[in-house]
């Protein structure tokens, strides 16, 4: 790890044992891969224990190969009390774990190994603390912008007639590896399951799906109900297109709709319309707004236009147009009409305000933006207005 | 859902029916993807709720267009005792749950909202009820297989001089989607990431990852350090392709060996070793084995021609060579040393004693055997000698 990478990870150590005094708690054990590299820069098979006077240790049971001066080797957890006590230690009496994370099983295990202390859910306070970016994970995160739209630029020249949805994603999944992708991406909670992102052809994007992201769509497995189909890309229908921005471990979020040949009015007035959201926003948002007041600039928007039916879906709306990016795909704050979360300076978020037309298809542009104290910078730099795919 | 799949769905609900009969439990309460699709054919966000006498209760927070008269909406689990008071049910005193799978803080809510039940753990238990696969769910996995063989096939003519193992990860990745691949790869327990399987290209093999897998590698991420890191295939090195057979919702798994123009006698000798490995338990294996005579069989043999140090590993050293596979890639049973479970006629499993060999690569192969009562099954029906690149 370089310098810079050393003090932010300091930093971050220095946030949760604030935390840690606060709540007068003895100790905070990081067990999810997201918060050991957020905090590490690296991951590991064990427990990232956190105290408030001295330096985490790092209990690993996997990889062996591991080198840092703060592990100590451990097998199990039923180990630890024994391993805390042999460096001047007493086993904890209040422990924050990632209560939303570690399963029941764990946590009781953990629990029960470290001698029955008391529990506090640590998830929810790390993914607020994770919601502000440091410098160099924003510049990450632009970064990771460019590439997307260097992506999707080629989308154009990959395109052939009588293709399908999935056809065609399959040729961007290469390119984007091609480019770097690492493949997984990442999402909070529990069954949010994703496969390298989403695209929705026609009706598809009418199809609800078990999970909470803002539009569903069909799938093709029975295990995986979500995204494309196998929908053939027909003339006068269009194509939403939500593939990953997953190029760095922190990631950015960007939709762009193409229009199969040409498609009717409508669809050009339901995506300027989804444009002129995104411009209204541009010019109010800065650190301080409220994440209800983004969703009520929208909701007016849509309303003057009696574009409601249509607004996040039809057969299934999404309750939120708008939500925190990083390296988890859903972090905070979300865009909702009743969110308490504030914009705060260094958060980034993902503005997606989107219309679905029945035997059209979905339209609308999704950007990612950071936020700063006198407005908000749109890292997505791509065309906003529908392209055609010929 | 076909009168056959129904039929196979009811036999499932019994069985989970029998194990509350047995324990005394009231109900058992599904919230995983893996196990409603397994009972139900299908998912969705919500409660799959399980008594003895009745008919399941879907309740079902979201695909909002789900079609099944079993279902009951719901929003939060908070509803869940007022709903089963309607249908003339009391809220249950004994309940099944997910408990590793589930998270600590969605089983504590849960069984608040049930008004404290004594939570039971059901994941095991299902776990092992699904290792046994149905005549279908085994016929899916030898479709998978078939199209794994079918791709693994085109791998010599994906091969160009100078790549890396990633370029060619990513030609296969296309194909194996193009031939179906669902995309998700599905393992169980925490922090079990991976995506879409692992190519392992001379001396990344001997990287130890923070994974329960057989073998490691460093990755292109730190947030995902696992597989294929860019290494290029040199002449005199091996790759070893363990890519996904996730071509159905029921998978297989296959691992084959390839040579990069031409590779040192050793690597040919261990290879040989990995097939004699196999060999000897088609010829051994049936219903009734023990799991530990299969690692017991391996053993002998690596032993005999001196090649422990680079069995499963040279810094890190798995301490299995086999696991069961079906919905997920990590089923029971384990092929370990202790192992105390048997083979028993439908199960699916997959072995893979390989070696790994420094400055040369990872040799061997991984094959998926069905198992009968009077003997074992290759469902992975492909060239098992090393294969040249050139």
């Amino acid at each position: 790890m370089n310098k810079l990478a050393k003090e932010e990870s300091q930093l971050k150590f220095e946030k949760i044992q604030n935390i840690l005094g606060k709540e007068n708690a003895d100790a905070a054990i990081i067990t999810s891969s997201v918060n050991q590299y957020w905090l590490c820069g690296f991951i590991f098979d064990g427990y990232l224990y956190i105290t408030k006077e001295r330096e985490p240790i790092l209990f690993v049971r996997r990889p062996s190969d591991l080198i840092d001066d703060r592990i100590i080797t451990i097998r199990k957890p039923e180990q630890i009390p024994d391993l805390l006590k042999e460096i001047g230690l007493l086993s904890p009496k209040r422990v924050f774990i990632e209560a939303d994370q570690l399963t029941f099983n764990a946590a009781n295990r953990l629990q029960a190994a470290l001698e029955m202390p008391e529990l506090l859910n640590i998830s929810n306070i790390i993914r607020k603390i994770r919601s502000i970016k440091s410098v160099s994970e924003l510049n990450q995160m632009r970064e990771c912008a460019d590439i997307h739209s260097e992506v999707y630029k080629l989308i154009p020249s990959l395109y052939r007639k009588g293709m399908s949805d999935l056809q065609l994603q399959i040729e961007i999944e290469r390119e984007m590896r091609l480019h770097g992708s690492i493949g997984i991406f990442r999402s909070y909670g529990e069954n949010m399951d994703i496969f390298m992102g989403s695209m929705l052809a026609g009706n598809n994007a009418q199809s609800a799906s078990p999970y909470d992201y803002a539009l569903g769509g069909k799938g093709i497995s029975p295990l995986l109900p979500l995204g494309a189909n196998g929908t053939i890309l027909k003339p006068g229908t269009t194509l939403m297109v939500d593939m990953a921005g997953n190029y760095k471990p922190y990631m950015d979020d960007m939709s762009r709709t193409f229009v199969i040949e040409h498609a009717p009015d409508i669809a050009y007035k339901a995506h300027s319309i989804s444009i002129e959201i995104h411009n209204e926003v541009k010019k109010q948002a800065k650190a301080g707004l409220l994440c209800s007041d983004i969703y009520s600039i929208a909701e007016d928007i849509v309303n003057s236009n009696g574009l409601q039916k249509y607004f996040m879906g039809t057969v299934q709306q999404a309750k939120f147009i708008g939500h925190g990016v990083g390296l988890e795909i859903n972090e905070p704050p979300v865009i909702t009409p009743r969110s308490n979360e504030t914009l705060e300076s260094g958060m980034a978020f993902a503005l997606e305000p989107k219309f679905v037309l029945p035997n059209i298809g979905a339209v609308g542009i999704e950007n990612t933006y950071i936020v700063h104290h006198d407005g908000i910078e749109n890292i997505t730099k791509f065309e906003e207005e529908l392209i055609v795919l010929n």
